[in-house]
């Protein structure tokens, strides 16, 4: 390809909207342009990145034996419904109807749609079990979509659904998958690492994992044990039941009774902690929140936070959130700063340290005053306790116990999930077994972001220049900067190279603009091929200088040196 | 593959809304299944063949220059307002609104995103010529989906556009699409045809040609001239000026004035010609049409149809429907059946046959009576004369006036344009040429009906018992039938030829089902991959039967010999 005809326009500053820095670069070195929020065209050069990850993914998937489909965007909204899916997803769904007012979905994964279809092919457990798979555009109306290509509207996801009658047959699938996207991320040359889950509004039954790609942009934290090798997203990770156990015995009968003080206007574990000169962990925090119908109240220690995820899926609902300060004063007679479990009437969801503490510090349930002495199970009820909070780092580790947590930042990129009938029943999707037997397939399913992965790889591989593409997902695997368009030597140089490598089948492009050189090389380094050719004044002595993008080493050869190189593969990856 | 495991289910019976034959034979071999109206999954099978057509028209876009890159579906409705499409596209436009009550359009057709990027990326005409491609699913809310992939809801297209700054240089890329046009459907082993056509909705200012699948189930008629290479679609198919010159030379003076006469209940041309002993060609019919916000009416002769795009062109409106009787009443005073252009006040747009006629008969302008001896130009003006009739088969070719039109009806596979500036302009894409003025990019575009492609080739390849691919977009290539699983010799025979091709390269597919031999012939003959190879009781000698799927030829060959066969490329299509 030659630069003076490639639609790909570098930019000296990213749109001030481009905060991460695969959005900046993917922006500047003319990959990707925004259509609308969350929306982007890619460029000649994002397409062919776009295209080496599906090559790559439909590779790994047709190894693992997934036949390839492709199902429709547009499905029809009944489906959603007679799944229970309609109103969970909420406003993220996009929604439209025809012109005869039928109403449809655009799909953001396809549950419904394969599950209905496989109702209709599948009658036998002799077919079973099948994994099929989609590369395809998905949609999602993220109320906020952001960095780029990180959290889009419209995007470009690789979805796989298993099928099996075992559920032994399910964790053999899925096993599967899980090497299979292994083997997809190594090629990438990602580093990520695989995390248990929580299975959110695609539900499932059974185990599942996310893979994240470590960085520091990433909008999910993980938590990894530096012993085993135990890692979870931070909104999974258990917390180890005994890390609790360090309370006093607690023999309620020799504790003084809880009593009422007054605390003016101190509302917060913070102003109680310097008004009182207490710690944060002598504290019970009491939370009020919705969902599934539902007004509870959640307690953690002072010094803790809620988790949702762990009450969301405690509670059985497919969204909480904090109630509302109107909500609060109905539901607990007093403001939010004064709430406490003591007389409270609703549902109680208590923490395992708070059922831990011997007595703690609580709002007295009225305007302007706190109780001491509040014994957990004397002076509210325990009756729902459970892990409710979330994860700190430095606690120890909930499997191995032994190890500590450390967290990072990860950037989820592929989600796995043994979903079991989930789909199956809602839908009606049986086969007869071995024994005649009708029963409700079990299914597994598994999503790799396929654009978020190219943004992913841009974050993890770049420097003050620009980016540093993998020879795998490189758009071109050799950079010629013809330094002067003018000098016939080195243009004829420069074309006598750029024709033998192509010949060679070798992904060239070649910059004969008629540019200065300074800009060239500022190009270059933007836009991230692996190996630069810059052919200049050397080249009337048939020599040429080998940049290694990655290394940012410079080497003057010969100009058939330079062509061995390449086509041995000793690029940066090689 | 092994069949036992392929997500395909062959039916016996089509379901009763499939007409034709592609539809009827993709949907029973087990490639496609409808999810709603217009809207279809592709099964394995038919992603297998999807994938094939988008090779090679991926290969044959790129050797003729175009960068692939990808466009957002959902684009904002404000682009197609600011190319005025909005409202002409009409309901045929999916329309939807996100969260934020920001209205989109599921993309049809990319001209406005490509323009308006195009018009940010390059702003000097050294940037030009540049040619860029998507493959990509589109959506269109057809008022009646039918035919299966045919006319759909969504689809998948090839699209591509090409900017210049020069008129040659449009007409040379022009070119340079239509010759890989012509390359890609000849892979695909269609019959076809180019033909000059209509631009539609598309637009543009300059030529436009369609290419069109020959099949009996055409939408569309295709014009096609017996001497030269003369060929269009019927809706634009010239009629030659000097087939209508054969009217008697009109010397006014000496023809009698218009006649009024009582014709009670007459209403239609073949009433005439019955209650009168007259000849169609003697009338002349006077339809009231309404379109661009206007009301007309057309003067066609009584044997000759009017054609709308003709007539809707010349109007230079997006849409014309002829007018409904209130309208009619209201603009003519009279009811439909007795309305002709003596005194009548609206516009009168006269066919050229109609300008050369001596004299006619006409409705009256008053209910049951017309008018005989009504002379063109001395009765009624004549001053929009133009050629607004359907041409018909067996008259003489417009160009070479030798040849004879013949008909033949086409499946529209795919339509080039030559845009011109229609949308740099309204879109303010403009380049400064090499004199530093600016000028608006002159603009064409390119579609191929990927998903249309493959149930026209299914529409062209079948006989009584199934499919027949062409070896180029065959699933697979070779299909082995395992006449009996039980039988140990002929499962080892038909494993290890199955293991051999896979090694070799081959795509095999293996009848490992545990059906009847019936039954898996009928399947496979269905399914119509090119070469099958039954593995039967003559295993026990190192024998298969050969069968080619197109020509129904059958032949017992040893094992090796039929490797040989298969590896050498000798299938049918070979």
């Amino acid at each position: 390809m030659r630069q003076s005809n490639l639609l790909a326009t570098t930019l000296r500053e990213a749109p001030a909207e481009a905060e991460t820095v695969n959005h900046q670069l993917l922006l500047r070195a003319g990959y990707i342009r925004q259509l609308a929020a969350g929306i982007y065209t890619y460029l000649p050069l994002g397409r062919r990145v776009l295209r080496k990850i599906e090559t790559i993914v439909r590779e790994e998937m047709d190894a693992a034996g997934a036949q390839e489909m492709l199902m429709p965007s547009m499905q029809p909204a009944e489906l959603w419904k007679a799944s229970e899916r309609y109103e969970v997803y909420g406003k993220e769904l996009m929604k439209l109807s025809d012109r005869h007012d039928r109403e449809f979905v655009l799909g953001p994964t396809h549950e419904e749609v394969i599950t209905s279809l496989v109702r209709g092919e599948v009658s036998s457990y002799r077919k079973l079990p099948i994994t099929v798979y989609q590369v395809q555009t998905k949609f999602r109306d993220e109320r906020r979509p952001r960095s780029g290509l990180m959290r889009g509207r419209e995007f470009l996801m690789k979805d796989a659904y298993s099928f099996d009658t075992r559920w032994e047959g399910l964790d053999e699938t899925y096993s599967r998958m899980y090497k299979a996207y292994q083997r997809i991320f190594d090629r990438c040359g990602l580093v990520y690492r695989a995390v248990q889950a929580d299975a959110g509004a695609i539900g499932g039954e059974g185990e599942t994992h996310e893979f994240m790609a470590i960085s520091g942009i990433g909008e999910d934290t993980i938590a990894v044990c530096s012993a085993c090798d135990y890692a979870a997203n931070l909104e999974q990770a258990e917390v180890h039941a005994e890390a609790e156990a360090e309370a006093v015995q607690r023999n309620a009968s020799t504790l003084p009774a809880a009593e009422k003080f007054h605390t003016p206007g101190i509302r917060t574990v913070d102003q109680l902690e310097q008004e009182l000169q207490i710690e944060p962990e002598q504290v019970i925090k009491t939370l009020i929140y919705q969902g599934g119908g539902k007004i509870f109240a959640v307690l953690v220690r002072g010094d803790h936070e809620v988790n949702e995820v762990k009450v969301r899926n405690y509670i059985g609902a497919s969204e909480i959130a904090l109630a509302d300060s109107k909500t609060v004063q109905a539901a607990a007679f007093v403001e939010s700063g004064f709430v406490g479990p003591v007389g409270l009437t609703l549902t109680l969801l208590a923490d395992q340290a708070v059922a831990a503490m011997s007595e703690g510090i609580t709002g007295a349930g009225e305007r302007d005053f706190h109780l001491r002495h509040v014994v957990p199970g004397r002076d509210f009820t325990l009756e729902h306790v459970a892990d409710f909070r979330t994860a700190e780092e430095g606690e120890s580790c909930p499997v191995c116990g032994k190890g500590v947590l450390h967290f990072q930042q990860g950037i989820e990129i592929g989600h796995i999930f043994k979903l079991g009938t989930k789909y199956s029943e809602k839908l009606g999707a049986s086969v007869l077994d071995a024994t005649g037997q009708s029963k409700p397939m079990i299914m597994g399913c598994y999503g790799i972001g396929i654009s978020r992965l190219l943004a992913a790889v841009a974050e993890q591989n770049n420097d003050g220049q620009g980016l540093i593409w993998p020879a795998a997902l490189a758009p071109y695997q050799v950079h010629i900067l013809l330094m002067s368009v003018q000098d016939e030597v080195q243009t004829a140089a420069a074309e006598a190279l750029y024709e033998q490598l192509a010949q060679l089948g070798i992904e060239v492009l070649l910059d004969d603009r008629d540019e200065r050189a300074g800009v060239k090389f500022k190009d270059s380094a933007l836009m991230g091929i692996p190996v630069t050719i810059v052919v200049g004044k050397a080249a009337a002595e048939q020599k040429v200088e080998y940049m290694d993008r990655r290394s940012n080493s410079k080497e003057v050869i010969g100009i058939t040196e330079a062509v061995s190189r390449i086509t041995s593969g000793r690029t940066v990856e090689g």
